[in-house]
């Protein structure tokens, strides 16, 4: 018998990338731009992707399985023309089996036309709008919230799609990031909270929306600006407007966009997301000194705070653990012994750097603990003399309920033991994690404006027990 | 450059096949016969083929581009758990980029739970019925009429799935053989005409639904009878029981499915298709007679007419065409002069059977006739003295509003040129079609239940001129 | 757990088909005709293809397990650019394990360049040349009787290729057709018995050499003759000539060609397959006449024979049986009661053509007889009132050692019991085999030239008792 | 059109990795070992991989172009049974189309039975060795080494296969690291200047072979030591022994694995490659110190210099570039314009980082410089005040002849113009390589057993002049 081993199953996982393009000249394909747009936030969803584009006021799409290199060939992309579009990666939390129908974009027909949309985030009141439309005998072909969404449009079909728009906006709650095509427009919708990211860039020859900044870089499109909280931007052949929905918007953006997320070199809400990780580690070394003669990363997500915790406290940063860059599922035959190799296959402890060494390993978050629990092994079999691992997020206690995939309660180790024993188990030699505050202060404009439900349980809006996606499996 | 080579491209086309399958044992895995079932259906449609399963009330499914064999591996099999499911093999007319959404069964929630649903036929008040629904601020994420069909129930959810599918028979117009699966059965309905075959099969441990009985051959299920007109078959734990639409219904069953469609093994109403093709051929000797020393025909579709041209006539039958076995697309240069060799890739004249013979070509149709001018060339430089084509149909006038993928009318060969022009455009040295009447003595006890209006313009309901699936596709 | 069923398992295999094409036309690309040519030859052999082609003096090859249309795409043949080149389809006998290390055209450079070597048949004498060879320090990369060939024509490199063969055939033992291609030539060869077939065709700008004349029909040549026992054909600039083998060659054409192999409309030393088969039907009528009601066959193989039982006892021709034409690997789970469905799957009873009936079904071959009896069982389960087997061919007792994948001789019903217990075993009213007399009718003006070794035991040559490739695989 | 994009094309590439594994436990299965060494070698070779394992005597394999990761899924792994095997990843410099057949590991059968023979190296006589053999009638089916050394073995089968080695490097000329199984030992071979790496490891149950000693670590094994120059190790029942060519070594270990190719957690002859990188950087800050704000590397492979910059010059390290980890091919649509962005979408600046600064950017050496030309470009985009150029290997002048794939001198820029234009080419406000004194500190131990032919034009042999594999493909 054979076992997969996937490395980043011990980490949060974002749901979705969505990207939008709009080009002024009508006879350019943006099928290309899209697929770069989405190849840079490949890091965001690795289970489906796709591409939907618009000529001649029809929408032709793709959309599969797998990584975007795999599920766009050549061919593929030659065939979708169309001068506008958009594009979806999407990292799946129910399983293989239904990941092809809740493939995005969404694309359908209704009243006005047709729309292709995709969507990043979570409603935590999907299961009662789809009860409520199933009522008025409403079908559905998917678990996507994507499809409740397109549904209300549809059903506000007697205004315009911005006017539609808005009003779902005051139907719906949770977190989205939207972006839509219909025959002539291309539209941005960021939730009332914009506890999902969404940005406007432009290039000489069109506007471009992208969950990450890096994504506009992928396309050489220069940043604009954020989309707001409860804006919806159109852009179309007269240019770029938008109208808000008639809520106040609390700024709520989720920290965790910042700890693990978005690609280190993207811009979120003016701060470089390189920049607060390496600001955590300055704050980590600062809340929890040691004693040690390097410092470390777990590749690649701890390495800009690795980077701060070495230049604020002096000790040497070195690389310490090798990373196999070959993505890619691999197999071993399962028995207890061979699960600590799994781990190896995927990062190698550098032993002429850690032996004899005391050791300082920061990493960006634990979930579970295991994997941090065999790092921490082999780096003391490579001789390490001391391990002190330094978290630049506080710890993990609440469910995410806005398009983070977070583990049952049970399964998340800080919220069933304490850090003393977190510590005992992963067999450190001591365990810190930031501060709230420490983690407040890498963003410190953005303070008030954060989500961090996940450490704090306080979540910017009512969340009901019954909202999970995972109700809609009917009987 | 190259073109594709489809032989079967100059005949007309069945759009589905469809099978439903339901055993008494709740753990039998009933995705094999499935798989059997739509594989001796595969003539009906091979551009996709999907499976639904209910196992524990829950429907899992698997559909894709391609035909049975390749869709359905080992491996999708295992994994389709379930004691009873619907299964589909789809032929598109739109072209491939559309096929995959298209693919049938389609698979929707709604506020009764689940349903999977295969449907052969085409409903000529589509577009009206899903304006109507568009209004009322529907979706559709297909082209399919399908997907009219399963709105149409879920808007009639106050009652039992039986009565909104009684409800759903009073509002659509057109053809539709269904097979449906919701959590606890598995019901068959077949329009008021019984225009498409439907037909109920019976295994000591299951019942079956199927386009055709050469499906319950393949699964070991004996004939039990047709699904009558207007008739809703339900199978669940009680057994089997029928409820009726409101409607008078006019029997009127496709005469194209005794002329090409169905395979000749199948029993449709009580009647051998091998045996109407056999006796198509004795009438046409009777109607046509010739003076010549062979009968041949051109494979596999023309052979049990010529077979009784062959024995009315005296005339000895002898094969005369070669079909190379290996289905699948093949690639020419393009080249006037290699479209010539495209049809002998496919078939290959007998030389040592038909040199220096007066020959009789026995075929089913003639659609464009380019088919049949290429055959007719092959054989006269296979050393043919005389070549005289006997067709086992009328004349092909008219479109079809039914399921079948009729040519623009400008096409079809017979509708713009007489007989004699045909004959000559052909080569031929004389050509003769089966006579009105001739035809209806092929099915003599369904004389007054066919649908023959591919021939004579009658059909049995009104055609609105609006009535076409290709307008559903809108700007 | 799941089998797969091969309802051809039940038939003797050939195990390759060869085609080679010389352009005198350098620009013209040849790899679609040598495509269209191995698709006409796909019957001899489906486990791999290949094809290669010489373009300025160098070779470039393609070659996969699978079908021919699978194996070669549009992309594939686009960039195999060459105005000469040989193509090859393999049935393997050795598993799927080894099938693509023994795919050929094997390709190879030696002293005087690069040749690519296509070959049909079996060396009876290889393993004792490979044991010479490995004395020299020789190394093999497959078990194909061609690299042996290929290492003999390297060793005589001193001379030139068409004289290198020559003396290979002074070496060589067994069947083998071959066609080669070197930097500048198409080199077609037979061995001295002309065992297995190999025609010369032309075309206006071509000449083509094919293992049957139906693929020359596929690329529009014209039949030149066949190639003569012992002949080395070579084409080139400056045209058609050829040498012979220093050997006498008494002709031994393999009847199992006739039989069952060869496709009917190709045309095998003058005689052709179809007239063989339907003389062999004639002569089974006046040898072993039965009262019956109607002729039926095992299609495709047996269609010819019967409509000649038909043709000489007056008894009317019907499809008894019709054959799924969708070809490709199925799957059942295993347990004994569904085997017999296993075969219904392949081959459908047509009752309405059989109830009640005295039938005499006409099959080419009997090798296990386990298909057959499945066969006679569902006639039965049908309605057959009678079932009388007529065999076209007689029993087969013997193995071939000249290229055909002949079971173990524990397998071959015949070879262990009478033909009243294969009657009594199978199930049938009764069973006639054609008398050997009778076959040799069937080739009359071939009556002395053919191999009947596994019928009658007499080989054309000496079969030494190690005479089995099997032994190449050392430890 | 379209291009593809290879952000790699702009480095020296390694030619293979080879891995081999002798278990003790007869009933133990190697290939998911094997399957994660080659994972952990990926990085040596990306063109095709392939596995050899020896069950019972005989050996298995599959091979194929692709990732390690793509050609072996849980399938082919669970298929290939043996307790010893040997495996290869390969780079290949010859275009894809020859690629399958040049895929190692090569099997052989010969006079004393088969072996699978895994290569990396170049054999610098290898085209006169091919021309005596084929003098002799050898054939060859490949343009590998490996067949040219496994045809001096089977010439050598008088005697016992390690003599039969040790004869053949009397005879062979170049660099070469060979793993090799037979039906019943393991056996090492490197060249007599240890020019390519190879190691051996251990398990408890098992000994290893390996290119790298990260392999090693990949499937829990220790290092042993290295296998020695000229030295032939055979591990079998009795254990490890080994014996040594008749030639007195000079060792020359190729210094590019400490520049480039080796992963940094490898360890060979005794220095581990993450700290001579290391030592380079630190050398490089002190031979060419500069005012500067940041250090900043180009990821992957400048990164531990970048370190060791930092370390010693003070100036703090920072992740200046963000590299997509997602590997796989993309496309761009061609225009000059198009070109730049190209290498964005694999390697974005980390604006944050880098606006205002004066950059030091480290990479490990330049081969044409288009790639730099456009980094430096983009992090001046990005703001760099100023970005000095730092390489961590001294110019690259020459060709290798010893396995490594160098453009033509043509392409390599600092063949043909001087450092400061190759700086003003790149737009860099100063340039500096470490010194040819500073590369060989960095390897302090091996001083004098390193060949630096590529930056001195020494090469420990003798390097005729048509000294290259390509000429083998004669016409």
């Amino acid at each position: 018998m054979s076992i997969t081993i996937d490395l980043e199953q011990d980490h949060l996982h974002e749901e979705c990338g969505v990207f939008g393009i709009y080009s002024k000249n009508k006879d350019f394909n943006v099928a290309y731009d899209i697929f770069h747009g989405l190849y840079a936030l490949q890091h965001r969803g690795q289970e489906s992707a796709g591409i939907a584009v618009v000529k001649d006021r029809k929408i032709h799409f793709h959309k599969q399985k797998g990584l975007v290199s795999t599920v766009f060939q050549k061919e593929n992309l030659k065939q979708l023309k169309g001068s506008m579009g958009v594009g979806h990666v999407r990292y799946s939390t129910t399983g293989n089996s239904s990941a092809l129908q809740n493939a995005q974009p969404l694309v359908v027909n209704y009243k006005k036309g047709s729309i292709a949309l995709a969507h990043n985030g979570n409603l935590i009141n999907a299961y009662s709008l789809r009860t409520l439309m199933e009522d008025k005998g409403i079908i559905f072909q998917s678990t996507n919230d994507s499809e409740v969404i397109a549904n209300l449009v549809a059903q506000m079909h007697g205004t315009n799609i911005e006017e539609a728009l808005k009003a779902t906006m005051n139907l719906i709650k949770g977190s989205y990031a939207l972006v839509i095509v219909n025959k002539d427009k291309l539209i941005g919708v960021r939730d009332i909270y914009g506890n999902r990211p969404l940005v406007i860039g432009k290039r000489e020859d069109a506007y471009v929306l992208a969950s990450e900044s890096c994504a506009l870089d992928a396309v050489g499109a220069e940043m604009v600006r954020d989309v707001e909280p409860g804006e919806i931007v159109t852009i179309d052949e007269k240019g770029i407007h938008s109208i808000f929905s008639s809520y106040d918007c609390k700024k709520a953006v989720c920290i965790f966009e910042y700890v693990y997320f978005a690609r280190p070199d993207s811009i979120i809400e003016g701060i470089s997301v390189y920049h607060s990780r390496y600001q955590a580690g300055k704050i980590l070394a600062q809340e929890s000194p040691v004693d040690a003669d390097i410092v470390i990363s777990v590749p690649d997500s701890g390495t800009p705070a690795a980077i701060g915790y070495s230049k604020f406290s002096g000790i040497p940063y070195e690389l310490g653990l090798i990373k196999n860059k070959y993505v890619g599922r691999t197999f071993i035959e399962a028995s207890q012994k061979k699960r600590e190799a799994a781990v190896r296959i995927k990062l190698n402890p550098l032993r002429s750097a850690i032996e004899g060494k005391r050791v300082v390993m920061v990493d960006d978050s634990i979930v579970r603990g295991t994997t941090s629990k065999q790092i921490v092994c082999f780096l003391k079999q490579a001789g390490a003399k001391e391990v002190h691992l330094r978290i630049s997020s506080p710890p993990i206690l609440n469910s995410c309920y806005f398009g983070i995939d977070t583990p049952d309660r049970r399964q998340l180790i800080a919220a069933n033991v304490s850090i003393p024993q977190i510590c005992e188990e992963i067999g450190a030699d001591s365990l810190a994690y930031i501060s709230e505050e420490g983690i407040l202060k890498t963003v410190e404009n953005l303070r008030h404006c954060v989500c961090t439900g996940c450490f704090t349980g306080n979540y910017p809006m009512e969340v009901p027990k019954e909202a999970t996606k995972y109700l809609f499996e009917k009987q």
